[in-house]
C-alpha cells in the first residue's frame, strides 16, 4: 500500500539511458538504481515517492498537470527540455506544491545553451545542480523539512 | 580542540546582514544562526566546519588560497562577487578539494545579471540555489558522503 | 449530422487547463466552455467547427497535415510551441486554407521570449492577441466573411 | 445627432493614403471607406465612433490625452510610430478606457523592425494584426461586448 | 516687464498631463504648478524663466534653435523623445549656452529603453534624474552659480 | 511661370540652420544659398526644382505623399529622421518617381547610430553621402540623365 | 529475410508530407519513394536499411537509443528539430555508430534560424545539405566505404 | 559637538585624487575642498554631514551597512564601482534612508561602459550627473527639503 | 586527350598542405592523392575533372569567372575564405553551372566563426561537410546524376 | 601624351565581369565601357583618368600606396573588400588626396553584411551609392570642382 | 642602498600563488623567483625595481596613485582585475610615467572574458602577453631604452 | 654566408610604408631600418633573421608554410589581416616552431575591430603590442632564450 505524502519525481528525455549514457558525465548508476534509492528514502521518511521518466514532452506536461491538481511536490529533471521548452515552463507555472529543479551534471560548466532554464523561475523549492544522483535526495529531504533548515 | 575534517564555509559581501537584509528574500535567520547550525551539523558528522564572512574580496581570495593549500572542501556563497569577480573565479580554479556553490535565494528567478557565475565552472562538488539556509547543510552532507548517493 | 464548412480549432500545450491555469491571466472559462461557444457559433454561421487540444507536438503536426489535405481553415493557439517549435511552423507553412493565430493573453506584454512566433509568418488569416476567448470568435467570423470587412 | 458611447479610432502616419498605398499589402479600400464602415457599424451597435488620422505625432498624442480625459475606448493603428515612438507609448499608458492595437497587414511577416511595438504593453483590449480593415470591426465588437465572449 | 537672464525650460511630450499622468510616478503637481515655481524662483534669482511644453517634435526643435540663436541656457525634459529622437539630439548639439537634462522620475530604474539618451552627450550643464520637480530648480540654481559650487 | 519637370528637394530637421550649425561639419553656406543653387541649376537644365524644409515629421510625410501623387522625383535629406523614422521610410515606399537620398556630411564616419537608414531601401535613384551641397546637384543631374551615364 | 548491416534512416517532423510539402523546395518524390530507393540501394550494397519517420520527438529519441544500443549507423534528417531540440542532440551524443546529418533543401540559404544545428556536433559521419534525396544515398555510400574515399 | 541629522557622503575609488586626477574632467578642487563645502553647507542647514572616501570595496559596503542601520540618508559617488559592483548595488538595496547617486563628470558622454549603473535602481533620492562638485550640494539640499520642491 | 564534361574542383588556402596539416583533422592523404582520385573518378564517369589549388584569393576569383564563362560545374572548398570573403561569395553568385561546397572536416563542430559561410547561399548543387576526401566524390557523382537520385 | 591631373579609378574584385555579372543589379555596360567613359570625361575636364581593376587585394593596396605617394585623388569601388578588408581600409587611411567611395548598386538595400564599409571613414571626398556607372562621373566632377558646389 | 630610477612592478590577485597555481599555465617559478629576477635585472641596468603583490583592489589603487605622484614607470599584471575593474583602469589613467601591461599566460587563447582589458587603453609603454616571466624583463628593458629600439 | 638559426620575420599589408604611414602612430623608422636592426641583432645573437613583407595574403600563407616545413620560429606582424583572415590563422595553426605576434601600435587602444586576432590562439611564443619596433627585438630575444627568463 502506498502511503505517505505523494511526491512526483519526473525525469525528462534520455534519462532512461542513465548508466549507459556518457558515464564520465552522468555516472554509472541506472534510472532503476535511482528509483530504488528515492523510493526507499521516501518510505523511510514518510513520502510516497513516485518516479517516472518520459521522452515525450506531452507526457511530462500531463504529469505536471496531475501534480498541479494534487498539490503535491515535484522533483523535476527536465534534461534537454530545461533549455528549450516554454510549454514545460508554462506547466511548471501552474504547480501548486513546491518545485525542485535537479540536474545530475554541472550544466553551468558545459555548453552555453545549457545555462538558461525555462524551469528555474518556478523552482520554488530550489535548484540542485551537478551533485549527481544525491541531488534528488536533497530535494526529497527539503520536502520533508518543508524548506526549513534545522536550527537549534 | 577542533577535530574532524576541516571545511571552510565562506560567505561574501552583505551576508553579514543576513536576517536584516531583505528578509522576504533571504529569510529571518542571522549569519550567527547559520554558523551555529553548520558547526553543530559538522560536529555531529565528523567535520570541523569553520564559517567566515567578509566584504573584502582580497580576504576571500586569501581564504580560498588557504583552502587550496589545505586541500579542504569549500562551501562558497560568493554573493555579488559570483557574477562579477574573475579574481575569485581564478582563486576557485586553484582549489584542490571539492567546491560547493551555494545561493540562499533563487538567483535564476531574479535579475539577468545574477544568472551568470564565475564560480560555477569550478564547482566540482555541485551548486545549490534557492533552498535557503538548508543549502549549506546539503553541501556539508555531500562532503561527508563524498558526493555519492546512498544506493542499497 | 455535422455540416457546414469544416474548420479546425487547434489548441496547444496547457490549454486543457483553461479555467484552472492562472485565471488572472487566462480567465475563468474552461476549454469545454470555449468548445461549446465555438461549435455553437459555427453552427449558427454555417461552419462545422471541430475543436481539439493536445500536449503532444506530434499530434498537433498531424492535425495541421489533416487541415492541409482538407484545405480547411485553421484557428491555432499553439501556446508555448508558438515561440519554440520550428516543426509546427513548418507544418503551418503547408496549410492550403487560411491560418489564424490566436493568443488568449497579451503575449506582447509578458516575457520577451513570448514576443517571437514561428507561426506568425504563415498566419494568412490574421493574428489576434490578448482578447480572451473572444479572439476565437473573431477568427471564425473572418472565415465566414472571407477576410473581407462589410463596407456599404 | 451622434449618440452612443464615444470611441476614438485613431490612425497614424501614411494611413491617409489607404487604397493608394501599396494595395497588394493594404488592400484597395480608402480611409473614407473605412470611416464609413466603422461609423455605420458603431451607429448600429450603440457606439459613437469618431475616426481620425494624422501624420503629426503631436496631434496623435493630443487625441490620446483627450481619450484619457474622457475615459473612452481607443482603437489605435499607430502605423510606423508603433515601432519607434516612446512618446506615443507613454500617452497610451495614461489611457483610462480600453486600448485596442490594430495593424491592417501582418507586421510579423514583414521586416524585423516591425515586430516590436511600444503600444502593445498598454493594449488592454487586445491586438489584432493582419486581418485587413475587418480588424477595426473586431475591436469595436469587443468594446460592445466589454471583452467578454458569448458563452451560453 | 520680464528682466534677468533669459532661460528656456522646455518640456516634451505628455508633460502637459503632469499631475494627471501616473501620479505614483510623476507626483501630483501640475505643469502650471511647475511653471509658477520655476518662474518665481527665477524672478527671485535674476533669471527670466520661460517655461514651454509641446507634443510636437518640430516645435521643440524650433525652440532649441531659438535658444541657440540667443545663447541662453536650456533646461530640457525631452520625455519620450530623449530615447528616440536623433533630430532633437542634433538640435541640442547646436546650443551655445549650457544645457541641463532633467527627468522627473528615475528613468534608470524603469524599462531598458529609457536608459539611453540622445540628449546626454550635449548636456554640458548636467543631468538630474528622479528628483521630481525639484530637479528643475537645481538646474536653475546651477545657471545662477555658473556651474561652480560655493567653496569658502 | 514654373516650367520644366517638377522635382521636390526635401530637407528635414535642423537643416534650416545650415551655415549656422556646426560649420566645421556642414560648411558655411545657408539653406537659402542651397535653394538658389538648386533652383538655378534646375532652370538651366529643364527642371522645376522646389526646395522645402521642415522640422515637423508630419509635414515631410505630406510632401512625400504629394510627390507620390505627382509621380515626381524626390531628393531627400531626412537628416536625423533618416535613422529613426519608420513613418518616413513608409512614405518613401509609396513614391512613384525616383528617390535620391542625400547627406551633406559623411554619416558613415560619425556615430554608429548614423550608419543605418530607413530611407535607403527605397532610394531607387541613389545615395550621395558626404559630398557637401554638391550632392544635391549630382542628384538633380541624375534626374536629367535618367540614371544613365554618358557613354560614347 | 533482412540481412546486411542494419542502418537506421530516421526522418523528423513533416517529412511524411514529402512530395506534397512545398515541392519547389523539397521536390516531387514522396517518402515512400525515398524509402524504396534507400532500401533497394542498401540491399544492393549489403545494408539492411530501415527507414522510419515520426512527428513525435519522443519516438525519435527512442529510435536513437535503439541505434545506440545496436551500435548501428544512423542517417538522420531531424527537420525542424535540428534547430531547436537539445533533447535530440543529447540522444545523438550517445550514438555508438557513425551519425550522418542530412537536409534535403539548402538550409543555409534559408532563414537564419535554420543555420544552427544541435545535431551537427555529433555528426561523426558527415553532413549533407541541399542535395535533395540523393543526400541519403551518399550517406549510405559512406557507411559502406567506412568514410574512406577510394584512392588507387 | 556634531548635531543635526546624520548624512553619509561616501566616495569611491580614485576620488581621493580629486584635483590631481584629470582636472580637465574632474576640476581643480580637492576632496578636502569638497568635504569643507559639504560639512559647512550641512552645518548651515541642520545636517551632520560626514564625508568619507575609500579605495576598498569592503570598506564602502561596511559604511552602507552602517547607514542602513542608522536609517540615515546617503550621498554616494561610487566612481568606477558604479559600473561593475553587484556587491555595492546589493548593499544599496538595504538602505533604509534615501540614496542619492552623484557623478562629478557627465558619465553619459564618456565610454559606453560608464552608461550602466548598479546603483541607480536604488537611488530613491535621485541621480545627479555632470554638475561637478555642486552635485553634492543639490543632493544635500534635497535631503533638507525631503524631496519636495518649494511651490507657493 | 581530355574529354568529357569539364568540371573545376577548386581548393582554397592551406589545402596544398593536405596530409601535412593537422592530420588528426584533415587526414593523411595529400592534395595530389585527392587530385588522382578525382581525375580518375571523373575519367571513369565521363567528366574532365580539373583540380586546382591556390592561396591567392584573386586567383580563385579568376577561376570562378572562368567557370562562369564556361557554364561548367564547380566543386569548391574555399577553406578559410568560406567564412570571410564576400568577394568569393560574389564570384560564386555569377556561376552559371551548379556549385558544390565541400569541407573535409566538420566545420560545424569547430569554432563558431567556421559556422557561417559566404558560399552556401550560392551552393545550388549542395553542401557536403565533414566527410573527408569522399565529399569530393559525392559532389562529382551528383554532377553526373544531375542532382537526381536513382529511383526505380 | 597623357596630361591633366592624375586620378586613379580603382575597381575591386568581380568588377572585371561588369556587364556579364548579374545585369539586373549591375547593368549591361562593361568595364571597358566604363573606362572609355571616365577617360573621355577626364580628358574633357583636364583630368588624366587611369582606370584599373584587380581581383588581388595586394595589387589594390599597392595602387593605393602609389596614390598616397603621388597625392592624387582616388575613386575606389572596393566591391566585396569594402565590407571585409581592414588592410584596404588601412591603405585608404594613408591617402594624401581625396578619396571617393563608389558602389554601382544600392548596397544598403541588399544583405546586411553589405551595410558596413571599412573604406567610408576615409572617404574624404564622399560616397556615391546605387547610381550606376554615373556614380564614377560624379566623383570625377567633384575632383574638378574641388568639392565645392557652384553657388552664384 | 637602493638607487637608480624607481620602477613599480605591481601584481594583482592570485599571483602570490605563482608556482603553485596551475603550473601548466603559469609555470613553476614563484613570485619570489620573479622578484629576485626583476630586482637583479634592475640593479644591473640602473633601475630600482620594487615588486609588490596584493589581492586587495584598494591596495593596488593606492600603489598606482603612489606611482602617479612619483611619475615612475609601472609594470602591471592586474590578473583577474584586468577584465573587470573600471576602478583600476581609472587609476591607470592617472599615471604620469609609462605603463606596461603584462600577462604571463596567453589570455587571448583562453576564455572570451579574458580578451577585454580595462588597462590596455592606458598601456602607453606596451602590452606583453603570454611570454611567461620573461615578459616582465622586456618591460623593464623598454623602460631603460625609453621605448626606442636600437637602430645603428 | 648566413648562418645561425633561421627565423622568419613576416610583415603584412601596408608595413612597406613604415615611416611614411601615419608616423604619429607608427613612428618615423622605415621597414629597411627595422630589417637592418633585426638582422644585426640576429647576427649578434646567433640567429639568421630573414625579414619579409607582402601585401598579398597568398604570399604570406606560402611563407608560413615554408616556416612550418622548416620548423623555424616566426615573428609575425599580420597587420590588417590579424583581424580578418581565417586563412592566415589556419596557416599559423600549422607552424611547428614558436610563433610571436607583434603589433607596433597599441591596437587595444584603437578601434574595436582591432581588438580581435585570428593569430593570437596560435601565438605560442607570445604577443607584443604597442612597443614600437622594439617589439620585434623582444620576440627575437625570446627565441634565443627559448622562452625562459634568466633566474639566478
Amino acid at each position: 500500500m502506498s502511503d505517505g505524502r505523494k511526491v512526483l519525481v519526473l525525469n525528462g528525455p534520455n534519462l532512461n539511458r542513465l548508466g549507459k549514457r556518457e558515464p564520465e558525465i552522468y555516472g554509472a548508476h541506472t534510472l532503476a538504481d535511482l528509483e530504488s534509492m528515492c523510493v526507499a528514502w521516501g518510505k523511510a521518511n514518510g513520502l510516497d515517492v513516485q518516479m517516472r521518466q518520459t521522452n515525450h514532452e506531452g507526457q511530462m506536461i500531463d504529469w505536471l498537470h496531475e501534480a498541479a491538481d494534487d498539490g503535491c511536490p515535484v522533483v523535476l529533471n527536465a534534461a534537454g527540455w530545461t533549455h528549450t521548452s516554454v510549454a514545460i515552463g508554462d506547466a511548471c507555472a501552474q504547480l501548486t506544491g513546491p518545485l525542485f529543479e535537479v540536474h545530475i551534471s554541472n550544466v553551468h560548466a558545459r555548453e552555453a545553451f545549457r545555462h538558461h532554464s525555462y524551469v528555474s523561475p518556478y523552482a520554488t523549492g530550489g535548484i540542485i545542480v551537478g551533485m549527481g544522483l544525491a541531488g534528488y535526495t536533497y530535494a526529497l529531504d527539503s520536502i520533508v523539512d518543508e524548506g526549513e533548515p534545522d536550527l537549534e
